[in-house]
């Protein structure tokens, strides 16, 4: 690559001083607009960029937003990223986003690249084996706005915005138990992290509000791939008492997890009744249709977003602001019912 | 925001010259460790940022890798970003990503976020309405390797990463009509784009080698939506003589059609016989299980990777690379197989 080209360049290329050069890139009222045209252009022909650093000095911003999420890999993420991209267009802000693929020291590596590139704020939702949060230390200590979504970490300087994951779990659960359901199975993510710890706690407070015993037996944790539902069914059917209901906090696992019971002779619902998670489009395509909970990612998106914007622009203290907590809803499909309506 | 650290502060703060604080930092071999520990610490607790300009100048990388994409909504997609992700990550890359939302004017903002952030090098899939490159002038002139993959525009300087789109619409087609279909239609997305060009080609030659007449009725050009999928179902149904076989270059959008084909009483493949394209596991959650395309979307991720890394490394000079072609197999399943094996 060639040598950075900088306003000095450009200044000794038109015979201006850098002052002028600097002011005009930067849309100073001082110049005359001929001139900034004039500059402007010959700072685009010669490929020069503008220096964040230097500019980040006067104004502060980059209108870049980081966003960091565990995958890209799911319905859920695509609609809280198609949220996000929304609102930020509206105001001018551009998304930078990146993977950490489940795996804290990857995360770190993201916080680093974020923080050097000069985002104006950043949205994360944790990786399965984030432990703590230094590695966010440097946004923290530069007040350099920090906002979780969907699987957060408790910190005091930074808001969390989630869905009531034990409520969703809670109802997910109650609903079986109503169709008739009395051995449960439940299929989840790595409890560690929120959002399938709050969903296990609702499953067992559905449960104990039935006085139905709790067996740790029926509880699986996994990576909620689509491996797992092939072993998740496995395991189901080599039970001596055999779960006549099943909830699985992703729908692509849950689907994967129905077909295999239904290779094996099962019959949905009859047999085994299905809740799955997140609403994903493949809940409509499999058969019997699944019932989930509907997650609002889109909502999750563009809030998690005018949050963070009307952070900057002084209109809203998000440090005040500790959780926001969106709706869901579970979605009645034929893989549950086993009752006529 | 605070003002931002420079290293003169860090300088002051410890009484070093800013010469060896520079030097601590990037790492220079005439500094004694236990100093450069000293200056790293204090510059970490300081909340200093590198100075990307700055270091561009000695060592011209910031070992970050850009990507645009037009969205980040589908299997195809997930999987070529795994690919770059594991590539970038073993050669101590990070990616950052971002979505032009298929709109050009988006495109050209992403463009110019990623050239500001200094990245080594761009990987790019264009945008629905994209009609030049120019926004990307600014690599080209710079010797910022750029690479197209999947959705590309040809340029003397750019490799492209693309499977044979022609020949994987032509294996799709041939394969419905050796099926014993005899009118064909296909659903597709914007034919400005290679992708959907070189497929609908393939469509027509496959036609043409069996001397059927090429409706022109028959193609739907549509954004390959679910929506998309509900509105073919209906067209579909609308035609006097109805079509007996469906090529879409989607699956998802081909498994929302088939679903509206049987909620209308018809059979696949008896009555319509389907192929998608893409191989994303909804394709076998649908019943019966859809006869697709393989997109080796992975691959295709690791290759542009490689390449970039590569010819940044002085391992390969890209720009003698016209276009690497990755092979892509149909898969044949139940909705496609009128005939018995």
């Amino acid at each position: 690559m060639e040598k950075e080209v900088t306003i000095y360049d450009i200044a000794k290329r038109l015979n201006y001083s850098p002052a002028t050069v600097s002011r005009a890139l930067n849309d100073h009222p001082a110049i005359r607009s001929d001139t900034k045209d004039v500059i402007t252009s010959m700072a685009r022909q010669m490929g020069y960029r503008s220096n964040t650093f230097a500019s980040n000095l006067r104004r502060q911003r980059t209108n870049t937003i980081g966003v960091i999420v565990p995958r890209l890999n799911s319905n859920f993420m695509s609609c809280a990223l198609a949220g996000m991209e929304k609102v930020a267009n509206e105001a001018g802000y551009n998304l930078i986003i990146s993977q950490s693929l489940e795996s804290a020291r990857k995360e770190k590596a993201n916080a680093k690249t974020m923080f050097d590139s000069r985002v104006d704020g950043l949205l994360v939702s944790v990786s399965y084996d984030t432990e703590d949060i230094e590695h966010f230390d440097d946004f923290i200590n530069k007040g350099v706005p920090l906002l979780f979504f969907d699987r957060v970490i408790e910190h005091n300087q930074c808001p969390s915005i989630v869905i009531d994951n034990v409520k969703a779990g809670y109802e997910a659960t109650t609903h079986l138990l109503e169709q008739g359901c009395t051995r449960l199975m439940h299929v989840t993510g790595n409890l560690k992290r929120n959002v399938y710890a709050d969903r296990l706690k609702g499953y067992r407070m559905a449960l104990q509000d039935r006085d139905i015993h709790y067996e740790k037996q029926l509880v699986l944790e996994t990576d909620l791939s689509q491996e797992a539902g092939v072993e998740a069914a496995r395991q189901l059917m080599a039970f001596p008492h055999r779960p006549d209901g099943l909830f699985v906090t992703n729908d692509l696992c849950a689907v994967t997890c129905m077909g295999q019971l239904k290779k094996a002779g099962l019959s949905i619902p009859a047999d085994v009744a299905v809740v799955g998670f997140n609403n994903d489009p493949v809940s409509q395509v499999v058969e019997p249709n699944l019932t989930t909970i509907h997650y609002p990612g889109r909502e999750m998106g563009e809030i998690a977003v005018k949050s963070l914007i009307n952070h900057l622009n002084g209109l809203m203290d998000m440090q005040t602001t500790n959780t926001i907590i969106l709706r869901s809803e579970l979605i009645i499909r034929a893989s549950s019912l086993k009752k006529a309506h």
